[in-house]
């Protein structure tokens, strides 16, 4: 087997964020249940926009952030996802190019626009997040390059890639080819709605295919229906080799087979917009993890990140996150 | 002469902002010059955007973030300036309007795209701006509703009209219309490269034109072609009813017949991002001028809302400004 190319291989929904400040009677006026994410058709984010406050875009995608903080940090990263060739898919390939990540996956020249995401940020720095798909349903398959993958030390998936139609099948085969190539799939669990809608397959692939797991609280709850965070971590070890569970201003939680590590938030210089928290945790987690670091450094380097994102809004890294490791003596 | 239904309508060009981060050293490569604006054709547009860090898109143009600040502020206001029906022409008409600006103007439904601005800020906070006009140039005397104008108890124009062909007519039709419904007309001489390129023309307007001038220390320099800020100061007295002339951290002079005023700058939270800071500036001038607060309280009151816009990334108020009018004791 040949030295892996790659750190990293991130496969999910290509996104461009709109967000906007809303205060907690904008959220009930619109029905949104704050700090999840809700899946709306063109018509509803049409409606939706109108009603909201003035916005800021950013490229987003769960995983999209992920890739930028794994570049931002020195890593090497291939991203893979669906835009459309308008002027948001050019502004989400450009961003995610930009910061260093090979991103070839081929635009969509018909059908919806580029997915957007409209954010609403409320005053206690939550984020809730209302996403239509739009050209990001097109991803399928045939969108897995097998040999990229295989030159990836880890594939990492996202669990809202269970939400369109063809992503599935992408997923599944990027799974297999990352087995069979002798390396490490990661899964996301992405959101506690996207694990009640996917939870049996979830399971299914925890316990069969995933090596790497992220979750947090509410996710990992959700996917053992239990109301007890110890039960929880006390299922997932085993399951999988290693499993992050982040727990917002608790910290972390990092579970191997034999060992399990506690791990404090970092504090930000000023919490803003919690979007891309959990994000910005797997790519450092997964910085360290590539480059064969203790799990509780792993987990550090996580923190770091998070901490950085939630200081400003939008869910990339607006400083560059090597330099904060490398003065935090974790580079 | 029936009440004026607005306090101000602004005329623009409709700009959509690509905010990056950048050093100097970029700069030096790319031939650009650090806080100045610098007009580029499409071609140049995309090349320097390939090479350039990932960025934020945020909606801009310098008299659209005037207005923006206004309503802010709870100052009535419309604005008027060409997008295309693009992605990002919409997403402009979507934040002028959810901030409370009327914005009638139709959009190209051909031509080139809504006119983009890149904007490289580097450490040091300065902003360096390249413009790509797009379909802002399609602007022009047809877009005008003199009723509109009527209806405004100040006009506003930015100089960046001079740059594209038809504009500066729309300029003139808006200004005579404004004087024939006995309102006023302000004018922002928005860059020194601008008036370098417009100074004869600038010079005629204020003697024959412009009620209220607003210009930074390097356009009032540049507009009198001296080097000394009180020979400057001394000139425009007398050209026009007020000038506003803005000096970054040494705050601001306001000018006028028989009074003059020195206005300390505002602290901001933290220094960002210098863009919009004249934008902003002239929003809480102009909604003091429209209430008939005394000239240095209007300064206060740019001064307090250009605090506020480089304390962020991006040119539009993020807090709101009647609010922070109202702390400082200004509303």
């Amino acid at each position: 087997m040949t030295s892996p190319a790659l750190d990293v291989v991130g496969i999910g929904n290509a996104i461009v964020d709109v967000i906007a400040h809303a205060d907690d009677a904008f959220l009930a006026r619109q029905g949104l249940v704050k700090g999840t994410m809700t899946l709306i058709d063109e018509r509803r984010a049409e409606a939706l926009y109108a009603e909201m406050g003035p916005g800021i875009e950013s490229s987003g995608g769960s995983a999209g952030n992920t890739m930028a903080g794994l570049a931002s940090l020195g890593g090497r990263g291939a991203y893979v996802g669906k835009v459309r060739d308008d002027q948001l898919g050019a502004v989400f390939r450009h961003d995610i190019t930009a910061i260093g990540v090979r991103f070839s996956t081929p635009a969509a020249t018909s059908g919806p626009s580029t997915a957007r995401c409209l954010i609403l940020v409320t005053p206690d720095a939550q984020r809730t997040m209302n996403t239509y798909l739009g050209a990001s349903v097109a991803l399928g398959p045939e969108d897995i390059d097998e040999a990229e993958i295989a030159a990836a030390q880890v594939t990492y998936l996202e669990g809202y890639l269970f939400d369109p139609p063809h992503a599935k099948e992408a997923f599944r085969k990027a799974a297999r080819a990352a087995h069979a190539a002798g390396r490490k799939v990661a899964l996301t669990l992405s959101d506690p709605f996207c694990v009640e809608r996917h939870r049996a397959e979830f399971r299914e692939l925890l316990q069969n295919h995933v090596d790497l797991l992220f979750a947090n609280e509410a996710e990992i709850l959700s996917l053992f229906e239990t109301e007890s965070f110890a039960e929880a971590a006390r299922q997932v070890r085993g399951m999988c080799e290693v499993a992050a569970l982040t727990r917002s201003e608790k910290g972390s939680v990092v579970v191997a087979a034999h060992e399990t590590h506690e791990i404090p938030a970092a504090k930000p210089e000023k919490l803003v917009d919690t979007t891309g928290a959990g994000d910005l945790y797997a790519s450092g987690f997964l910085y360290g993890f590539t480059r064969g670091r203790d799990l509780a450094v792993c987990g550090r380097l996580g923190s770091l990140c998070a901490a950085e994102v939630i200081s400003h809004f939008g869910a990339r890294p607006e400083a560059p996150l090597a330099r904060l490791a490398a003065d935090a003596g974790l580079a």
